[in-house]
């Protein structure tokens, strides 16, 4: 499948090299492809996965039969109207980013929350792509490793308007990571709760002492 | 031991009953005392319950070694503030309040949230006061009750400035309740966390058809 993921952070290049790993043809999409290339992390880590491509965001997303958006918060709005609407239409875009703020120290505080959401602005942004937020609650390890923690008895979170691409993710998301427990909270405004979500998750960061644990909801 | 409840609405009213029932005197702060027993809901529960005394704030307040706030939270500081800080004041005062307004319709917002929070709201009026910040984070049923939940394998979240007053309510949540999974958050300013941890709440309760679960930290 002709996977495109917008952002080459840590978040990116992880699920790059797992989609690239088994078998998928990957591009990243960037905002100036020589930079990124330049960057000593991304230069060492594409020296390891050199069978994803690195290009614009424009030229990704034409690329890319499904979107995933692992880009910063603050970067999101632009890069996706960089990455151009239509080259975005119709197709399903996976939100895993979060709103955060880090000019107010740490932990981050969220610059959109509570009344709205990212999710939802970038819905608005492009009414004709299929948003689907999730896997924003994790880290990125346990991201496309749920069975590493407690045999992937812990829950992700699903939110977006279309049930029809709602369903493929959740499959794609079984397919690709072995994700079994998967909760669709509802339309994309239900995305403020996940997104809110962080405000606790960078506490229990730094209560616990690690980023390898994830929520369960207990029945 | 004396115990002081604010707020006569379910979760009170849950609380009292539990507290009661295993020997301790309670007594319960309301604006009204005459006008809450004529209230058919209260004046119902409070035959079943005729030993909970029912009375002002501030007089409940004074009659209490602890303090436990389970007020709305529009009504909190107003209350509070009623109650007296000579009458709380060295005291531990566990807040269980949430900032919900549900003035914007379902599902309710939060009138503080993010850079701020209720209960630190609460502390800077009480300086003088342990606020500890928990058990907002489910329903008044698993409150009481965590062990009728997958044998209690399932999480409380605990924020607050003094380490003695929250090592205290641990104890107290464990030998009231049989609470058994407590997470120590860090100082009052981490409840943003389980304040915001509602957006989601809400929104699993509308999911799920049910309040009846709780929230696990898989490590």
């Amino acid at each position: 499948m002709n996977i495109a993921i917008l952002g080459t952070g840590g978040v990116g290049q992880t699920l790059a090299a797992k989609l690239s790993s088994i078998g998928h043809t990957v591009t990243l999409g960037t905002r100036d492809a020589a930079a990124t290339l330049a960057r000593e992390d991304f230069g060492a880590w594409h020296k390891e996965n050199s069978a994803v491509k690195v290009t614009s965001f424009a030229e990704a997303a034409a690329a890319g039969e499904i979107i995933l958006n692992a880009l910063a918060g603050h970067a999101v709005l632009d890069s996706l109207t960089a990455a151009g609407e239509a080259n975005l239409s119709g197709k399903i875009l996976i939100d895993i980013s979060n709103p955060l703020d880090f000019s107010k120290g740490m932990p981050p505080t969220l610059f959109v929350v509570d009344t709205d959401s990212l999710a939802e602005q970038i819905q608005r942004l492009l009414p004709n792509t299929h948003v689907v937020k999730t896997l924003n609650t994790l880290s990125a390890h346990l991201m496309i490793n749920p069975q590493s923690l407690a045999g992937g008895d812990h829950h992700l979170f699903l939110s977006g308007n279309d049930a029809g691409a709602k369903a493929a993710v959740v499959g794609y998301l079984t397919e690709w990571f072995g994700w079994t427990h998967i909760i669709d909270l509802g339309d994309i405004t239900t995305a403020r709760g996940t997104e809110m979500i962080l405000a606790v998750w960078l506490r229990l960061w730094s209560a616990l002492g690690t980023a390898n644990f994830n929520f369960k909801i207990v029945q």
